[in-house]
């Protein structure tokens, strides 16, 4: 059962830019200061990857996956990095980062020690409706094999 | 196919203290001063979790849940992090992090600023033993379903 936990940000909101949404989790822009980095974030307010049913984990490493290669395809990062922490808000929520050569942390995580100053890469325009048409169509082809 | 790749840790060992192993992937425990910090390790040299066929990423998801089930049954963690960054070392790996509220980086991420200086718990006795015969039952249950 979904249940909206009070104080819980992804709870109360979508917690970034939606690019997209389904009956089981979305996939936002989230105005971090690194270039493309997405949040796949659960809409039930769940707190532990294994707390998933099997059908639920497969959905969700399906869509992460797919976040993953559009995120490439367009972005041509040097490496994705990928995690589910949750330690100040237990919500299910993967962190999905382009990483840069240049970019402010790289190769640390972008929670260690910043290397360098540099400025977020600018976003392609279109790359909102990119992302969906992508996501859309590869979500779709996914389902029907 | 596996490639061995020159100077790529995870290519040339193990990786830590192994719990499990298959075909595909293995379960280390590692040397980190996080209590029962394992890594779940792609035997082959693949660099981004999205490079994986879907068959071989519902395997691995598989195994990164049934880790952080058991990590949780063990420890009784305050949560647990998963991540797959791989920047230094571009194989794919996950770190699965038991996380304690007196850990010395909670709620901080562990490559984050410290927080206090704490010793990671000691892991009980059969703690190896334990794992790897559950871990075993869990993936053969899993198959059979």
């Amino acid at each position: 059962m979904a249940t909206n936990v009070t104080q819980c940000i992804y709870c109360e909101d979508d917690g970034g830019s939606l690019l997209y949404r389904d009956a089981l989790l979305r996939v936002v822009l989230t105005d971090e200061p690194f270039t493309g980095f997405c949040r796949v974030i659960w809409n039930e307010h769940i707190t532990e990857f294994s707390d998933l049913l099997k059908e639920e984990r497969y959905h969700c490493v399906d869509v992460l996956s797919v976040t993953e290669m559009i995120l490439r395809e367009i972005l041509m990062p040097i490496k994705i990095n990928i995690a589910s922490l949750g330690n100040v808000t237990p919500h299910l929520h993967w962190h999905v980062i382009p990483r840069f050569a240049d970019d402010t942390h790289f190769p640390q995580p972008i929670w260690g020690v910043a290397q360098r100053l540099t400025q977020a890469r600018r976003l392609p325009a279109q790359f909102g409706d990119q992302f969906a048409v992508t996501m859309n169509a590869k979500m779709k082809e996914d389902n029907q094999k």
